[in-house]
Parts: structure tokens; sequence; C-alpha cells
């Protein structure tokens, strides 16, 4: 009786620290989600996967938000229709439920508002809500998982976002060793990531990434002291609300998973982590990291890589003769 | 005792019908494939899924050979690097082991010379064999892959190729509903798809295509009656063997899963299951199928879809500092 009196106080004790590591630190841990609606879930996979969506039928959300390459596709910016290059490197999807708002300059509001944007654009999908409306419908096996998870066959962009959406939902990234730690694993983390994460707080990084997501909780200009050299046009949160003062503010990127996610920053033009981390000490916080403190920092970041989602590729149905054909070369 | 003696002979007889059919007809069943190295599958699954095989680091194998999508793109010609427009329709991957040669012209013997092809054609993948092989070189975690599977970290295009053709050779459909009626299972096909079935045969559609895969087991002239008209500039098995007497002959393509690999023939001209009955009558056997005809034809066709393979997206290995970066825009 008293050795497991013993036992039971020191499990307390393991949890009570456990919850005081997590409760004191400026990122949490990211948790598993359980799907609400597991056949909208699917039916958004199969949407996520299917390049009819586009007007040459060979590009889908997954050609950019590559699944196997953490969420993005590892090049500066986009391929689009008739390879037209993109104007801004392409944000990972991975844990983008947690960000305030969707793209670099936070122009959709949420996963559903985003998911209707690429589709439509002229140098992305190229095609229109209303010609890939026409194509699911005329595939039946669509028609009838559409009755299924909205109870109409019925197709329209809000339902075809929507489902997208509820699939980016699942695409969390738990287990990472960082979270570990901040569960109350202390060997989770060696000294070089842990004296990495200490400077990443101590020296203002947390202040911006910080969160579950490390990242994606506000806006911030790029370029506080020094100004960011780069040919991109972005405007960032400008382009949305207009204003000079939001010249090049940008939604602060999350950075779970960022050692699968590069090349970095909103042009893509930095294709490793220590450059990353020493422009970024020295546009933002004036401070120049020596070459030691660049490597604890990116030792942390590395830490932060989590249990990638495990995604059966979708069979997707067939088109009928009645479906439009998709116009690569046109 | 006496009932079970009966359960026994109806057993039997149900097995001796079941191998009576099979053996008696020009298509047999596709089996089930147990790979024999299951690391080497898996390390062939990552390449096939891996962009950076690619100039621009977003076209892999699966860009083409979609597996969501049959095998195939769906398109009538492929895009390649700077969405250059391919010469021809891509064949799909599945059960692509059981082709006596690879590509329409059987330029390539087996899935293993394939694979070398696209990754340095200038029109598809745009690479070379030398920069795949440094950009894999470059990630420990494909060195360690590739020693376990081939006992060396020496990556070179010889064990990338056996690797891919490794993880190609599961890719069969076992399964489809004509299979199991030529396993015995009578109910498998209605009266039309068995009619259809019945035609095929006699009209002489399976003189070519027979065998497990319904076709890919010989080359044929593309226009025996009457010639097919295209603009499309493949020679076929001329372009190998330099004959005049092989120009427009083609390998026999695969019919099974022909629902979804669509668009049909080598130039991906003709959209519709029916149109592509209705032209093989007329140009190979100097026969006007009337619509009864087609449809039945088609119907039995349909009843060639098997099983698709069970496919996890693989999780690609990150790039480092090392390796080369993805030249899309240049």
């Amino acid at each position: 009786m008293m050795r497991m009196l013993v036992v039971s106080l020191l499990s307390i004790g393991a949890i009570v620290t456990s919850v005081h590591v997590s409760a004191n630190e400026p990122i949490q841990p990211i948790k598993a989600v359980k799907p609400e609606n597991p056949k909208m879930v699917e039916l958004g996979k199969m949407l996520f996967f299917d390049p009819r969506l586009s007007k040459s039928g060979f590009i889908s959300c997954n050609s950019c938000h590559n699944l196997s390459m953490g969420g993005t596709d590892n090049i500066p910016s986009s391929i689009g229709h008739a390879w037209y290059q993109g104007p801004i490197n392409a944000p990972t999807v991975l844990n983008a439920n947690m960000n305030l708002a969707q793209f670099w300059d936070g122009r959709a509001k949420d996963l559903k508002e985003q998911a209707g944007g690429p589709i439509a654009n002229p140098g992305e999908m190229a095609f229109t809500h209303e010609l890939a409306i026409e194509v699911l419908d005329s595939i039946p096996q669509y028609r009838a998982y559409f009755k299924q998870v909205f109870g109409s066959e019925k197709i329209n962009i809000d339902s075809v976002t929507t489902a997208i959406a509820a699939f980016e939902e699942t695409l969390v990234t738990p287990g990472s060793r960082f979270d570990k730690w901040l569960e109350g694993d202390q060997a989770a983390l060696n000294k070089i990531e842990l004296e990495g994460y200490k400077l990443f707080k101590s020296s203002g990084c947390a202040g911006c990434h910080n969160g579950p997501a490390v990242g994606g909780t506000l806006y911030q200009k790029f370029g506080i002291h020094t100004p960011y050299k780069t040919e991109n046009k972005a405007e960032g949160r400008k382009a949305v609300t207009g204003k000079e003062t939001d010249l090049h503010v940008f939604k602060v990127p999350t950075l779970r998973n960022i050692e699968l996610t590069y090349p970095y920053f909103h042009d893509g033009a930095v294709a490793t982590l220590e450059e990353a981390v020493s422009t970024m000490g020295k546009l933002q916080l004036d401070r120049t990291f020596n070459e030691q403190e660049v490597a604890s920092i990116v030792a942390f970041l590395k830490t932060l890589t989590g249990k990638q989602p495990n995604i059966r590729l979708p069979i997707l149905p067939p088109s009928t003769n009645k479906t439009p054909r998709p116009q690569p070369f046109e």
C-alpha cells in the first residue's frame, strides 16, 4: 500500500512537471485531429488530389502542396498552368488550419475560402468554378459521394471547398521531438537543440513565431530593422488593406516542419535554414547571430518536424462521356 | 458422412468448372503479386513519386502515370518540362510488367530500361542521369535506403531504375469482375457484358488483345484495313527497326482498366470507349459494329477494371544544403 502510494505520487509529480513545462512556453504541442466527418474528409482528399479541377487536367492541390514533401513544392515559386511562374512561394498546407488567415497576405479568412482561389487563378489551375463543378457533376460516383456527405447530389463550389477544407484540417503533424520535450520528455532534445530553443526565445524569434504552429498567429513587417532585398513584387497586407503601412507586412509563417518546407521566405529565395535564420536575425532583430548560434537555432528548428499525415492515395472515379475534356494545350 | 461427401463433390465440381472456363479462354486472370523484396519496392515507390528526379523538381513518374487515375494522365499527350507537349499518349503503368516490351514502339526491353528514359528526356523530366544521382546522393536517408536494399551507399542509375521497376512490378490489378467470371463466378457478368465478350472473341478483337493483360503480347499494324487518320507523327516499330513494313506498327496496348485510361490510341485522340471500339472494328477488322454491338463490347471492357493498387503516399526525405537545386524556370 505504501509502495503504491509512492508510485502514485511519482506519477502525479511527472504529470505536474509536464504541464508545467508546457504552460510556461510560447509554443504549445500540436494535437492529433480526430475528424468529425470522416466521409467528408475522404471526399475532400479525392478533390485535393484530382487534377480535373484544373484546365489542363494536370494540376491538383497536391501538385503545389505535395503531401510527400511537407505540403509544399520545394521550389521558389510554383508552376502553374502552361508553366506560368507563380508570384510567391507556396505555403505549406500542413497545420494551415492554425493560421489566423490564409495566403501570405491573409486575403482568405480560412481554408475553405482559400481552396477556391487556385482553381480559378489563371496562373495556377486556370479553371473556373463553373467548369470544375461541371466536371464533378458529370461523374456519377462524385454525385453519390456529395449526396452521402451533403445530403444532395447538387454539387456547388461551396460544398467542394467545404470538403477540401475538411480534409486539410486533418493535415496536422503532432509527435515532433520538440512536442515530446514540451510534454515532459527531457531526453527528447539534446543540449544544442535546447540551447537553440533558449536562444530562439531570448533573442526574440518567439515574439512572432509562437503558438502551436510556431507562427501563423499574427502579421508582421518583413524587414523591421533592415529592408529585405528581393525582386519579388508581393506587397503583403497592403494588397488587402490598401494601407501604405502594410507594405511588406506578411502573415508570420509556421515553423512546423520547416526542415521540409524549403526554400524559405515569401520569395523562396533562400535555400538553407542557416541563411534564413541569419537573415531573420539581421532584418527582424537587428542581431548578428554567430555561426554557433545559427547552428543551435537550426538544430532546434529541425526538432519541429512532426509525424507526417498518413495518406492513402485516393482512387479517383473516372470521367464519363459527358465530362468536359481537359485542355492542356489550348 | 453422406452429406459431407456431397458437399465435397460439389466443391470439386465448382473447382473443375472454374479451371475449365479459364483454360479455354484467350484471356487469363491477373494474379496478385507478392513482392520478393518489399524494401526495394518501398524505395522504388519513393523514387516513383519523387519530382526531384526532374530538372524542375515538379515532375515525377506519378505525374504522367498517376496511380489515382489508372496509371495514366488522362490527357491526349503528356505535359513535360516547361509544358512541352509530349509526342504520344502515356501508356498505363498498371500491369505494364506483362508487356513484351515498353513504350508504344517497344524500344525499351523491360520496365527497368523504360524507367531511365523519361528522366533524361528533354521533353519529359528534362534531367540527366548524372544530376538525378547527384540529387539522391546528397540525401543521407536515400543513401541509407540504397545501402539497405543494394548493399552499397553508392547510388547509380542501374540501382535507381531497378528499384523503380521493382515497385512497378507490384502495380497489378487483380480482382476485376471479368476475372471473377474467368474463375468460375457465373454471376460476375451480366448478359450484355457476356454478349460483349463473345463478340470480342468472335469478331477477332481477342486475336491481338489476349493474355492476362488483354494486350501487350505482340506488335500489330494500326490500320490494317483502313489507314488511321492522325496528325501524330509517331512511326511505331519503324523507329526501332528501321523497316518500312514496321511503319505504324505499335505494341498492342493492354485493355485492363481501359475505363480508367482514356483518352485512347497512341495519339490520345479518341475520348470515348464507344468511338474507340467502333474505330478498331473498321480499321483492324473491316467490320462495322452496330450501336448495340458497340455497347455490348464496351460493357464487357468495363468489367476489366481491377482492384487498383493500394498506395500509401511516401514521405520523401528532405533535400540538404548540398542538394542541387531544382531549376524550374531556367
